[in-house]
């Protein structure tokens, strides 16, 4: 071990993974090992004041659902874009934290030739993983024709990669997508 | 000629740029030529209404300036990203309608290996161009060191290319995108 940066600490139970994930991507971006975002949640505005001599007030808007995933950007010369879900359950993750455009969306960044997974944590044993999106994909179309409502545990532990958690990056994902697609 | 998808339609005047290019954007989506969207809007959310039986309505917030472009997404195998932006003068766009962190963000684009660039039209010809984000970070540069503050039009003519404005789609600057770096 080097130093606090490459220190493996497991837990940081509280912090939400979108937080890790927001951290982590600020880290990447000042050490310029990458340019990747979070994309602003979309928001559908109705009403919006201009009070004479201060910022434009939106006073009514509602939550939209995103037509594609929350994160995109650049790594080594190649597309990533990924989205990341949280579940409480110790085994599985439901399917229905997806959404049918997000699915559609990653099968077509793979198709045009982009890197494209989920990240997934499990909260009760903290434990992040990093999904290809065909997995993602497989179980949604197999849940359209009667299969399970979720992605078990295994396939993560089978055919996705572990994610180090640390104190800086907190979330160096960017070591699977190397181990995994470079 | 073939058909009105190839008839090229100066004009659209109302339409804003941003409208033609979400309308372009859709249509490279559903022919698969592309994948990219608009990002949505940044807003600082302050506070949110959970009413008993409809949707959480937001009832103030605040327009957040973007760190990022507008644009980005995948197109051959390629990040692609780049800011929109209308003109009103004639002969060049003045450099304030960019933000210093979206230059910053393009040069890192380039950096990585991605595709960066500016699409500007200049409203008064219905003249919209692309440019490299190249000469958008060295006018920025200059005129930090004193030079002039905007883009001279002679820089998009000699350094950029013409976008085809047709029916559909609107606004086809993958053309483009295809001579300039492909
Ligand atoms: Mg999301
Ligand atoms: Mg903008």
């Amino acid at each position: 071990q080097s130093g606090p940066a490459s220190e493996i600490v497991y837990g940081h139970r509280g912090m939400s993974l979108e937080e890790d994930l927001n951290v982590t991507n600020r880290y990447y971006i000042e050490t310029d090992q990458a340019v990747i975002y979070k994309k602003p949640t979309p928001i559908q505005i109705v009403h919006v004041d201009y009070p004479k001599r201060s910022a434009a007030k939106i006073t009514e808007a509602y939550f939209r659902r995103a037509s594609t995933t929350d994160y995109n950007g650049i790594y080594r010369g190649r597309y990533i874009d990924f989205e990341a879900k949280e579940t409480t359950h110790e085994n599985y993750i439901p399917l229905k934290n997806f959404h049918r455009h997000q699915v559609e969306h990653m099968k077509r960044i793979k198709r045009h030739g982009g890197i494209g997974f989920i990240i997934v944590k499990f909260t009760k044993r903290s434990e992040i993983f990093l999904l290809d999106a065909d997995y993602l994909a497989a179980a949604w179309d197999e849940s359209l024709n009667g299969g399970r409502k979720s992605i078990p545990k295994r396939i993560f532990q089978d055919h996705g990669s572990l994610i180090p958690q640390k104190y800086l990056p907190r979330v160096d994902y960017l070591q699977n997508v190397c181990e995994v697609y470079f």
